[in-house]
C-alpha cells in the first residue's frame, strides 16, 4: 500500500487504486481488488495499491500524491459498477462532476467542470480492445464501456488522464468491476463476480497493458 | 454416473441430474455440475449423477430409470436458466408442456398436459427456504423461484414429483443455475456463475435437504 | 362500480377488479384501468368494476361478494406488475401466500395455504394464447406469464378460480399490467405503459375472452 | 421535409433529423417522429424534418446539407435506442466511430476518429436538465444519458456539434428514443413507447430548448 512516509519511488511499478465504500455500503469491490493485488509482481513490475476516499477533490489529490510517490509506469484506477455483469474497461473520461448521490463528505456537485479550461474528454491510454480480448480468452466476461458515469469514478479517471498529460510515458485508465457476491445476497437479478475472479481480471488488465503498445483492432462499440 | 448395466442400488444415495446442451448451445451448466458432483460423498450419502436428454418424454423415462436403479433418498434435478443471476430453487412444477423452441428431438409441444389426469401442480419437497438461507450464509446468490417455465426443465420437475408420489420417503426438487462464464463472453449484461461456485451451491442444496425435514419460515415470496 | 347496496344482478355482465395502491405507492394502474372500464359495454356485456383492498383475506371476501352481486359470466382480475414491460396474461394460480412485503393491513403471511385442502394450482379459464395473439395484432406488447407471484395478486387469482369451481359457466383469470408512466419518473430503465393503452388492452382481453371458447394453439411458453 | 431543390432558408426554423431503419429492421422510431413533427410550428418556429441514411459519412454530409439549406436556429437529431425505456437526452458526443454491426452501406469502422484533429468530445448545447425536468412534468419518462454509443448516432451527434462550432448562435443536441410498440411484439421484457408519446416528447424537447438559455441546476448524473 502507498505509505504516507517519504519512501523512495519503486522502480517499474504499477499503481492500482480502489475506492472506499460509498452510498451507505460497507464494502467496495474496487478496494478489495486493489488490496488483493498490492505487493504482487506482474510481468516484472511491482504492484502498489492505494485506496482513495470517495470524495470529489480529495480523491483526486490522493491519486496525484500516490502517483508522485510511486512513480509508476502504469496506473489502473478501479471502481464499482453495481449492477453490471462484466468487467467494464472504460474508453473515455469526461470533464464533468454531476452527482446523483452525495459523496462521502456530503458534497453533491451538479454539472461542475472537473478542470476549468480542460478538454471535454480524455481517452484511456490502456489498450482497451486488447484487454477485453485477453479477458475473453480467459473466459472472464468483459466489455468496453463508453461511459464511466459522472460521479467520483469518472472524476478520478479524468483527473488521472489530466495528470498523465505532464508525465510522458506513463499510461493509465479506468476499469469498473461488478458487485461482489456478498453484496447481492437477497437481491435477485443483480449480477456479481467473485473477488478471486475480479482480481484475476485485473491481473490480466495489467499484464495486457504492459505487453501491448498499440491497441488491437477488434469490434467493441455500442449502437447506443 | 448412472450405468445402463444392472448394478445393485446404492445405499443412502442422492441422485443429481443435469441436462445435455439444447437450443444450439454446446454447453449446459447443469450437465457440468452433475458431472462435477458425481461420486462425491455429502453428509454420508453417495452422489450419483445422470445426464438427461433435452427431449420431452425421453428425459422423463431416463429419470425414472435412474431413480429405479439408484433408489435414492433424495433427487435434485438441475437445469440451466440462462439470464438469471442466482441459484433459483424452484417451488412448484406445473402440468403443462409449452415449448417456445423445439427440444433436441425437434418436438415442440404446445399446451399439452404432462400427465393426463394429473394435478395442476406439485410442490417441491425440498426445504426451499432453508436452502436459500444456507446459500445466503455462504454468500452465494440464491432465490426461491415461483416458476420453472414450461419447457423440459418443468417437464422433468413435474415428472419427478409425480414419480415420487409412489415412493414414500424419497424427496426431490428442481434447481435452476445461471450460465457459466464461458457462455456469456461477448454478451454484455448477461450474468453468469463460475462452475466451482455453482457446484458448491449444489453441495449446499443437497446437504441442507438431507439435514432439514421441516422447512424454515423465512421471507422469500414474489409480489408478481 | 360495485355498490354495497342490494341492487339486482346485471344481465350479461363482466366483472373487472383492480387493487388499491400498496407498498407505500399512491397509485395502482390496476385500479385506474378498472375504473376506466367501469360502465363500458364490450361485445354486448356491461362491465362492472370493483376495487379490492390489497389485504390477504379481505381482498378475497370482497371479490366473492362482488361476484355474488354482479353474477358475471366473466371475471378478469387485474394487478400491477411493476417492472414488467408488457401485459402479462397469467396461466396458473398457486395455493400459497408468501409475502415479501406486508399487505395494507400489515400482515405478512409466509408459506401459508390460501385454501386448506385446495389443489396446488388452478389454471386460468381465459383463452390466454388467443388473448396474447389479439394484443399482438393491435401492437400492444403482451406475453403469457407462468407465475403471478405469491402476494395478494396470486391470492386473489387463486381465490377467484376456487370460487368459480362452484359457478359453472363462469370463466375467469388474471392479468398483470405495467406501471403507469407517472410511476417511473426519475427511475431510468423501468418500463411503463400509458393508461389509455392498458385500458385498450383490457378491452381486448375481455372481448377476446367473450368471443373465444377453445383457446388457440400458439407458441407462448418459457424455457425457464 | 428537406427538399433537394434550392429553396430559400426558412426564417426561425428548427431542424429535426431521424434515421432510416438499420440492422435489418423495417422501422426506425426516429424517422417516424421526425416525419410526425415535419411542418409543425413550435413556439413560433417551423419544424423541418430530414431523414438521414444510417451510413457513416453519408449521414454527416446529409446533415450538413440540411443545415445549410434550412439555416435553423436549433437542431435536434434523434436516434433509436432499442431497449431503453425512456427518452434519453444525450450529454456528450465523442470523436470515435466504433461499429458493433455494419452500417447500411456495409461499412464497419473500428476505433476511427470522426474528425482528425477534432477534440475528444463535444457537449450538447441543449439545456439537457431543463428538458428532462419538462418531460418529468408531463409524466414522460426521461433521463440524461452519458453516452450516445459509438455507432452512427454518436457519429451524427459529433458531426453536428463540430458543424455548429462555425455557426454561432445555433444550438443543437441529440435525443435517443425507445422502440415503438410494434417493434417489441413477441419480445417480452423489452420496453417501448408509443409514437404519439415520443412525438410529444420531442415537441417538449424543442419548446424547452427554445425557451431556455441557461440550463437548470438539477440532479441528473450517473454513478457509473
Amino acid at each position: 500500500m502507498v505509505k504516507r512516509s517519504g519512501s523512495p519511488a519503486i522502480e517499474h511499478a504499477v499503481l492500482v487504486t480502489g475506492f472506499e465504500p460509498f452510498g451507505g455500503a460497507t464494502t467496495n469491490p474496487s478496494e478489495c481488488v486493489a488490496r488483493a493485488l498490492d505487493g504482487r509482481t506482474i510481468v516484472g513490475r511491482s504492484v502498489v495499491a492505494a485506496v482513495l476516499p470517495c470524495v470529489f477533490g480529495d480523491a483526486r489529490r490522493a491519486l496525484v500524491r500516490a502517483i508522485d510517490r510511486v512513480r509508476p509506469e502504469l496506473v489502473v484506477c478501479v471502481g464499482e459498477a453495481g449492477g453490471r455483469a462484466e468487467i467494464s474497461v472504460e474508453r473515455v473520461a469526461i470533464n464533468i462532476d454531476d452527482a446523483r448521490i452525495p459523496d462521502n463528505a456530503g458534497a453533491q456537485p451538479i454539472d461542475r467542470l472537473i478542470v476549468t479550461g480542460g478538454p471535454v474528454g480524455y481517452w484511456s491510454s490502456l489498450p482497451i480492445k486488447a484487454i477485453v480480448s485477453a479477458l475473453d480468452a480467459e473466459k472472464i466476461a468483459a466489455t468496453v464501456s463508453q461511459s464511466a458515469g459522472t460521479f467520483v469514478c469518472n472524476h478520478i479517471f479524468y483527473a488521472l488522464m489530466h495528470a498523465l498529460r505532464d508525465r510522458p510515458g506513463v499510461r493509465g485508465g479506468f476499469v469498473h468491476v461488478p458487485y461482489l457476491p456478498e453484496q447481492v445476497i437477497g437481491r435477485p437479478g443483480i449480477p456479481s463476480m467473485a473477488l478471486a475472479r475480479t482480481t484475476r481480471a485485473l491481473e490480466i488488465v495489467i499484464a495486457t497493458s504492459l505487453a501491448t503498445r498499440a491497441d488491437a483492432v477488434i469490434v467493441g462499440g455500442a449502437t447506443h
